[in-house]
């Protein structure tokens, strides 16, 4: 179980505003059901095993294509930790827990 | 006013774990009460002015060496757009009113 | 053709030191000889279809699993062109052309 | 002495290619003769001290909103080790004298 941080952004689109292709790619988490995911203001954050988790952020970066874009620009940050089960909550609570 | 996001760890450090690092470097946000902030699993999520923000960064940047560390490695996401106010609501509710 | 930048990092590994482990994600190109890459002092620069690309940097995430960490941050970084078939030299092309 | 990859990427720009604004970014390193630099098709690398790395980077991401951008992306990854003196021309020969 690996938690990746992704953002996907198209480029050279003519307007500043990206949230129509970040609401389109987030449809593409439903047929990912066993991925776990949360949105932040910067990204995407899901939580599951690896290899699935890569096909999901593959066919989200085909989504601004899809919508006109010409370019796209994908940030994928994994954090795979296999000593022990490793989860968004689980993170969360390691560090809220020392504060 | 930027949104930033930032994740700081410790490279060489005898544990997997990083949360000892991460809450202390949290400790330096008490220092800029004008910056907003969210902790997310990934890393954290700041508000404000960009070069506060830097500063900030740079002073929790230097946490872990404090702590015994001896290498470091941090990445920052800067998110700038100056058309409108952006804020990390503001972000946030711009895609979930499209979903 | 996209142009794919990674960089992986065990973490809590006892020395500060990561070429052995750099150097041994290297040795999975020579299974992809399609793929073109250029090392650079912050990561590894890869050339080449997409899904092939992702494939090769999971293989390569493996590999410091493989020497006894037991964490590995990965960074991988999409740069996705389809108005134009975009290459490595060509990108270092155009920006030395303006400068 | 730290080394440093950002890259610095318009959003909302008619256009595809960033090059334009990659290579104004560019002339500001000429301020600052004391950070060594290496451009790549993917970002920008400077090694110096980090203070002035950041203030560089900071002047960096002013440029393509001079140049009419209103949205900047910056990306920025620091490596900084402090238990031996790190060059970019030493961490490629510490990779290269493994394989």
């Amino acid at each position: 179980m690996a938690i990746v941080e992704t953002s996907i952004t198209p480029i050279g689109t003519a307007g500043t505003s990206v949230s129509k292709y970040v609401a389109k790619c987030h449809e593409v988490l439903k047929d990912f059901p066993e991925i776990k995911y949360q949105l932040t203001p910067m990204g995407t954050i899901l939580e599951g095993d690896l290899k699935e988790i890569l096909t999901l952020i593959e066919k989200m970066h085909e989504v601004p294509f899809d919508q006109g874009a010409n370019r796209v620009s994908t940030l994928i940050k994994i954090d795979d930790r296999r000593d022990k089960n490793s989860t968004m909550e689980g993170k969360m609570e390691s560090v809220l827990s020392k504060l």
